[in-house]
């Protein structure tokens, strides 16, 4: 009775070879799924989605990935909007994924909401997939970037990963992309404030958006400011100076200058064998997160440090114990019984 | 035989309780002894040098914990001996240590050559310890700031903790120290090309050196400089506007006033009750080191991995495999046999 309700209820599950075989013919529906498999946190699923990946990883690769952030209000959604359905229009088949750990914090999701990008998210060459559902950073992280590998096999060849430009998510981005754009408002001073640290320093290219009307010659003050800080700051990419453009994403204006820009840059790194050499970087990076994440789950999540930790601590804090003594005495923990 | 030769020509070993006792009652060769201790590599060592902080850590705490850095060429040993000096003419107990991870990479070590402070080396008021012997930065790390609580202890009320400005030590030496001093000298643009990125984000303070003669007006213009530049970046200690000085060490100029202005971040640290969090924040991070540390030893150093890496990463950059199964296949290798 109750595998009757099951079956029909339920999908049959699809083989590895269906979701790979659906990807490769670029079947919107199987990407869909595949990254919806991705995303699960069973344990079942995850070796599923490792067999899907590893029969379209040959066909990986071929994109350019490109990251986005920036504050809130600096107009992300109407920028990825204009610059997607101008990408979209030049025959470019564009995916749009949304990384956003901070959605457990805040509880809103970056691109929950599908009609944000009501124009591109009808146009057939554009695939947008909201944030992944809340989970651990080095979660999110796999997830996103195994999407990113999905949609390449899928024949999307340029990926757009967004972010909220307020957290932890910009370096992670940085770590899976081949550009990192910042989109800027005017008033540089006033709007870094709100930045996170060091965030400039993570941008290939600043975009200052809402260049247009009486904004315009605030934006081009604002182009000059920031030029004038990234002298004095070391460039995310090495050999590339970080690029300041204006554009006005509502009246689609200085677009074309930034996937202009854009080019430039994959070709001004694919030259020098840079574009090559950050990929297999960050696949060394994301191998070692992984690794990280493993490691502080075990330790952390051992029952005799969970028990034990807390009262170290405060005996720690309180001068009865040693940093070195707190912390080998946590370890001694931890051998005695994983 | 034997062991006649060696009671013969070794001295016989301190006790714990003579250590601490030696550095309680303020015993200069009794703290230097006691750093060489905590230097050694030795587990023997390791077990005693924590016996013997056990016993001095309540008396630890009460000092002004300054780290100062600056690019090679910034006059830091200058600056030291000239603000060393002059505290140590104030009646201050003034103690100052090196951390020097990059001397395995240069194989120089910043401050081997104790005769470059030779006034101050002479002071009775002084302690200057060369940085410890080549290692592991989180190694170097822990002998640093277990070598500041000697030194509190046996009655240093000022610790300057040295670092070279090139490498990865100064995010270290932040996390050890109350306050952040970096040196720098005139021409931000040319100079900030050698600083390590972000190096600025650190700094509660920055002082331009070499202020004198046909450089004062040029090191006037770059205090403005910094000025402008730090309005972009975020305050390394919230609520405290990171202050620009300039000073010249060589002529003892603007060295009062350097110590005037740590005085005063103390102070309004201190009344908001952020010197307390910082440290405690501090010894939290170092308890998390100290754990990384050692789960990354054992993991990367774990004899299935060690085979099995470079094999899985070969394979991992052909596509043969993904990072996740990569990861996955590392860690079984791991916890077949710990």
């Amino acid at each position: 009775m109750a595998m009757k309700k099951r079956s029909g209820t339920m999908r049959r599950e699809k083989t590895v070879e269906e979701y790979a075989d659906g990807i490769l013919q670029h079947n919107r529906v199987m990407l869909a799924q595949a990254i919806t498999l991705i995303e699960s946190n069973a344990p079942r699923h995850f070796q599923k989605a490792q067999d899907v990946l590893k029969l379209i990883f040959p066909y990986t690769g071929k994109s350019v990935r490109i990251g986005i952030t920036g504050v809130p209000g600096a107009g992300k959604s109407t920028f990825i909007e204009a610059f997607g359905m101008y990408l979209c229009e030049l025959g470019h088949k564009v995916a749009i994924l949304a990384i956003d750990p901070s959605s457990t914090i805040t509880g809103g999701s970056i691109l929950g909401d599908k009609t944000r990008m009501e124009e591109l998210s009808r146009h057939p060459n554009a695939f947008i997939r909201p944030s992944p559902s809340q989970g651990k950073l080095g979660g999110v992280h796999r997830k996103t970037r195994e999407s990113i590998l999905l949609c390449e096999a899928a024949g999307f060849d340029v990926i757009i990963v967004e972010t909220l430009g307020v957290g932890q998510g910009e370096t992670i981005v940085k770590d899976m992309v081949d550009v990192f754009l910042l989109l800027a408002l005017t008033g540089a001073g006033d709007e870094l404030q709100g930045m996170k640290k060091g965030i400039m320093e993570l941008a290939d290219l600043i975009c200052i958006n809402k260049a247009d009307g009486d904004n315009l010659s605030k934006a081009l003050i604002t182009k000059q400011e920031y030029e004038s800080i990234l002298h004095f700051l070391q460039s995310a990419t090495k050999g590339w100076q970080t690029k300041v453009m204006t554009c006005s994403a509502l009246y689609k204006e200085g677009i074309e200058e930034v996937w202009n820009m854009i080019q430039q840059f994959i070709t001004h790194c694919k030259e020098r064998g840079f574009l090559e050499e950050k990929r297999a970087a960050q696949m060394k990076y994301w191998l070692g997160a992984m690794i990280s994440d493993y490691l502080y789950a075990s330790f952390y999540g051992n029952e005799n440090v969970k028990r034990t930790r807390p009262m170290l601590e405060r005996k720690m804090m309180n001068k009865e114990i040693t940093v070195s003594e707190a912390a080998d005495q946590l370890i001694r923990m931890y051998e005695q019984r994983k």
